[in-house]
């Protein structure tokens, strides 16, 4: 830290992104990627839009937001497309969030959401999910404020119904409450049918997981055109220009095509119940994850030690240095064939330790 | 706005990008967009990226960072890649000025700034240019705060020299000096060299005007490490993934070709000089703009009054609805042919009203 910096966020502690390692080909369960490619349409998109790389991006997305809004059964102002689910996240902090308006979400959750917090000063409230990770949303609504729901949550894949949301949103008459749905796509109920029944549902989506675009940074938001508006607002106070050419153009290419990332999402749902009724098998535990990765516990391994015994045979998986969940790890579901070398090598090392 | 928009930003005014009409194929010299655009090079390595688009970006930006590092004579740790220099600028904004750092900028400069300052809900100071529209850079010493020098400026293209930014650097140790270099590869001296000489001197570039990346969002903040590392605090707090996969590769693929850039570069200044003379030849008036742009004002004809005979021609130029600059217009420097045609249908429009 330099002398200059504001002693504002003197106490700023940055969010942790899970390990990209350079120096070696690793089998990568550790960020959620999907691990089907984006198809050849999306290369050949974003080659063509190169040719006015020289020219600003559109500010309001246009084409993209009109065939998203197609596939989601809304209207084009009812979305907000953003650098990834991450930057509407930090849009909704600033704009719903205040000294009179806390954020409410689980002691366990996405880790950007405390950062958020702080960096935009306001308070937060953190709720703890209860022993068997289930949010408990009776004691979120008892706190006054906004209220963040990750569905599922990460990283624990635990889902809730669009009816338990409703309900939320029921008895809340005057609050803003955020469905962080980056992971929906894989088995959980989306909110999206309720934005017009309720203008202060803000449901964030995000293209880094079930539409294989985690390297371009395309998310958005869907809510009441006037909730969008004031996240604009915020937008065209920061950066008008968030979503570059390349990236539109190739979440064009990949919405036209989106059959195809329907079946990728079918496929890894497939694969993640193959591989948790092996890891059952091996003793394991696991909540019932409706995301792209299972949160998996060991009786006879902790959560570091197995991390890094997996990182030295050239796997990584994810492991939070975080109390309550110490004995977990996160484990992304990747093809068959890597989950097949997953489950083999975890054998192995539970034999060495027997 | 809806009614749970935070009461911090009820005031806030989003800055008011320059048109880009969809409707209709115009002459665009309003948003100082390099007319040439990048090269082959450039899609080849965007269409290659995108078979990793399913992987997040790399926080760092290592390549780019090394290639961009070697090109401008500092190290990796100077520099740090963000989503267009605006974000960089933002980020500024909100690691070095508070309550007791006011930002204090010119009058008339680039537009961001004021709304940076609202945004980040720091007191700001607006220094008056001079009547000849140089910068005032002793009174800006005179007021405490972060200094924030647009050079050339933005959008009179009028320049300082390093030696003047220097005089300012030596005469306040205590404070940092953020120089906004946008538009310096087209004629002006940038302050690159003197960042290891002075810790609290943060240098911003951009690829979009002079590398031909406005459409791809790349920009970059050169400094001392330690400058870099609260920038990196605030990324890491905000977007770590900012700048996408397929901008970073066409980053690479960009340097590798710099010369392109460079003659590009050269190209513009040669328009820029005989586009001046033959303006001046019809009567206008002009600032000696180092930018790729001209700022200039006709004595028989508004500001807005040429713009919309223009526009309504099929060019667009930049007019900006603030008083002291009523007069005058933003024209960028396009090929020589657009320019050609600007200047003979200038000369019909004041034919018309004479």
């Amino acid at each position: 830290m330099s002398r200059y910096f504001s002693a504002r966020f003197a106490e700023l502690e940055p969010y942790v992104p899970g390990e990209q390692p350079q120096d070696q080909q690793y089998i990568k369960l550790n960020t959620n990627e999907n691990p089907y490619p984006p198809l050849p349409e999306v290369a050949a998109a974003a080659a063509a839009e190169t040719r006015k790389l020289q020219l600003y991006s559109d500010t309001e997305c246009t084409g993209l937001r009109r065939i998203l809004a197609g596939r989601l059964g809304v209207a084009p102002e009812e979305l907000l497309m953003t650098n990834g689910s991450d930057e509407i996240l930090y849009f909704a902090f600033m704009a719903f969030c205040d000294e009179e308006h806390p954020a409410v979400y689980p002691d366990i959750t996405y880790g950007f959401y405390p950062v958020y917090a702080r960096i935009n000063r306001v308070p937060s409230r953190e709720i703890p999910l209860r022993e068997d990770w289930s949010m408990d949303l009776d004691r979120m609504s008892a706190e006054p404020g906004t209220l963040f729901i990750a569905n599922p949550n990460a990283p624990t894949g635990v889902a809730v119904s669009r009816d338990e949301i409703e309900a939320v949103l029921r008895a809340n008459p005057d609050r803003v409450v955020v469905v962080d749905e980056a992971y929906v796509d894989f088995g959980a109920e989306s909110c999206v049918p309720l934005i017009r029944k309720y203008d202060r549902l803000l449901v964030t989506q995000t293209f880094s997981k079930s539409r294989s675009m985690a390297g371009g940074r395309l998310g958005f938001g869907i809510g009441d055109p006037e909730l969008i508006r004031d996240l604009s607002t915020i937008k065209f106070s920061t950066n008008p220009y968030n979503v570059n050419r390349l990236t539109q153009a190739a979440g064009v290419a990949c919405l036209e095509k989106d059959e195809y990332n329907a079946e990728n999402c079918r496929k890894i749902t497939e694969t993640r119940a193959e591989t948790a009724e092996r890891l059952r098998q091996l003793g394991f535990e696991m909540t019932d994850s409706r995301a792209n990765f299972l949160f998996a516990r060991h009786p006879r391994i902790g959560g570091e030690e197995l991390y890094r015994e997996l990182k030295a045979r050239g796997i990584l998986i994810r492991h939070f240095s975080v109390e309550r969940i110490r004995d977990y790890n996160r484990i992304t579901v990747g093809t068959p064939e890597q989950m097949d070398t997953l489950v083999r090598t975890i054998r192995t090392i539970l034999e060495e330790k027997a």
